[in-house]
């Protein structure tokens, strides 16, 4: 069904996204108990699907009620031990670092200008002091549609041994080539609001030994989300804590899904809806990111010629169509649109036409 | 409809519980974006009701993608700046001194025999010593069947002024009284899954103004649990970060059939449903909680007659009920029943008779 025929707003925002009917259904399915077989069988259906998705073939994979922010406070107070390095370039990778610091955690921003990416070299630098043993790194800024250079950054992480590499992935998972074993990254979180396109609340994370030596030597790092705990709980396929058992029935269906439409196949239309939607944009307004850095799951369009930003989402509302305003102090200098999880060329299709006769009806 | 009737395990268990197929399709709604007004309101909804449920007036109140051991954590590293002191009379209230031990925090356990109660006095000689300034109690034990005489407890408490009384009410509030202002908790938490009847993954707090200032001078508490951060953000009426936008449309819904039948009613319903349960218990086998101290939510049965507790569970799901073994150590010595959220005296007379035709087999 074409976005605009559907009886409520269509989600084209950067997270959440629209979630298919066949998905919702299943969040509606009886619940089960979760600490009996049927539970079991899920979490060991999921675990290895997961690892797919992850591109790692041996990490454990954690499933957790909590939104993606919870996990940021995983990743850093399992794996820092002495001072992290979090590269900032925009609202998402500021928050990584102020919850490192809100964990009394030893943290050094790295600071890059918002729409730009961050550089590998500055990375290698920074960490060539030998100040740092872990580095959190959000790979696509949602709020600047910046995807920063993964592979060329884990890199240069590995080439000094005891950093660990934790990175957000948030709003690329599922959408854009995360590779966990190809780039070593210790820890890859993600929610599922984005890119595999579930309902909000509910995260993944994937872990490597080296993060488990390291989080098993942490103290007073918690419980909620001690990657020990986890991983004892999962060897068993028993969830650790009450589950968001809705959220896992919908998973399941979803990354079966995932796997008919094949994950190459999967980035492939991410990169052409990100192509028409950039296509539009900068013959138009303009393109936020800088070239080399453009999201294939959000773009961030430049508000180049002053439009009231408030005014032409409101104009896409009334028309089904929710996309975001800029985040935080971007919120009237750019929009974002958000082409992920199971939204279709076609549907970017109808979203640019409506967003070309919003603009046309505020020109008038 | 009878439970024995329904196309699946109806769930008796002290959590998860049955959750009705009108809440059911609330978890399945299209999404909203979170970001706006439909969020806005759909919290200004929810908190002046959740506030009435929790009874208390003007406290604070949170709701976070997690589950309630997520909110162990948040209560704890919230609040305790000196020791905290928790009585431990079961599985979930030694998990609870468990939780503020990981995160590093002092802490005493108050070792009851499972089965009974804590006893206000005993708290009361503990907190007089003065090492204290907080505790940590688990309201009703789900592991044992035994509640806890809060109102007691609370007033001791508040003989010394500096101790801040964090309550675990998971599987009482909107089954038994919790009553946060008329006991003056500081910190009141529970889950979703049990007397509220929704699918697990989400919890709610109430929080008071002492607890606030104290978790303000706390430091390196953390980010995702922050009371101080929520209170930022619930106070605009938005959520601090990703919600489970599905639990919310479903709580919305339950809460007005909450306040359609009135908490009096509920908690009458629940006591009733309690009453039979017990009376069934006390003529074929025994109750493991001491007799004042029997829980109204979930009825812990002793296995007098060293029945096969296994395969009496799995005579059940045979029959469409699902019930619980015994927790942890007491998994064969008990099994326990959970008569709470939307079930009817009815549905608890089906399932006691199944009960009695499964027993009546394994006796054959």
């Amino acid at each position: 069904m074409p976005a605009s025929k559907r009886d409520h707003t269509v989600l084209f925002t950067p997270g959440p996204t629209e979630v298919a009917p066949d998905i919702l259904r299943e969040m509606g399915r009886p619940i089960i108990g979760h600490r009996g077989i049927e539970m079991q069988d899920l979490i060991r259906d999921l675990v290895p699907r997961l690892r797919g998705l992850f591109g790692t073939r041996g990490y454990d994979v954690f499933l957790t009620a909590c939104s993606a922010t919870g996990l940021w406070e995983a990743a850093l107070r399992n794996c820092v031990t002495r001072r992290v390095l979090v590269p900032v370039c925009g609202a998402f990778s500021e928050r990584f670092y102020e919850v490192a610091v809100a964990c009394g955690l030893e943290a050094d921003p790295l600071h890059v200008e918002w729409g730009k990416a961050v550089r590998a070299q500055a990375v290698a630098d920074l960490l060539a002091t030998g100040r740092y043993d872990a580095i959190a790194l959000v790979h696509n800024e949602t709020s600047t549609g910046v995807v920063n250079p993964l592979p060329e950054i884990a890199e240069a992480v590995r080439r000094q041994s005891d950093v660990l590499l934790l990175v957000d992935a948030v709003s690329s998972l599922g959408g854009i080539p995360v590779e966990v074993d190809r780039n070593d990254i210790d820890v890859c979180l993600a929610s599922v609001q984005k890119c595999l396109a579930l309902p909000p609340g509910f995260s993944v994370c994937a872990v490597s030994p080296r993060a488990l030596e390291r989080s098993a030597r942490r103290v007073g790092k918690g419980y909620y989300f001690d990657f020990i705990r986890l991983k004892s709980c999962f060897d068993r396929s028993t969830p650790m804590a009450t589950p968001s058992v809705s959220h896992m029935f919908a998973l399941r269906a979803q990354m079966k899904r995932i796997e008919t439409e094949g994950l190459d196949a999967r980035y492939a239309r991410h990169r052409a809806m990100a192509d028409l939607t950039r296509a539009w944009a900068a013959g138009r307004l303009g393109l936020f990111a800088e070239e080399r850095a453009r999201s294939n799951t959000v773009t961030c369009v430049a508000n180049t010629r002053g439009i009231d930003v408030a005014r032409f989402v409101a104009g896409l509302v009334a028309r089904g169509f929710g996309i975001s305003n800029g985040y935080g102090r971007l919120k009237e200098a750019t929009f974002r649109v958000g082409h992920m999880g199971d939204h279709t060329v076609e549907e970017i299709r109808d979203l640019l036409a409506a967003m070309d006769e919003v603009l046309k009806e505020m020109a008038a």
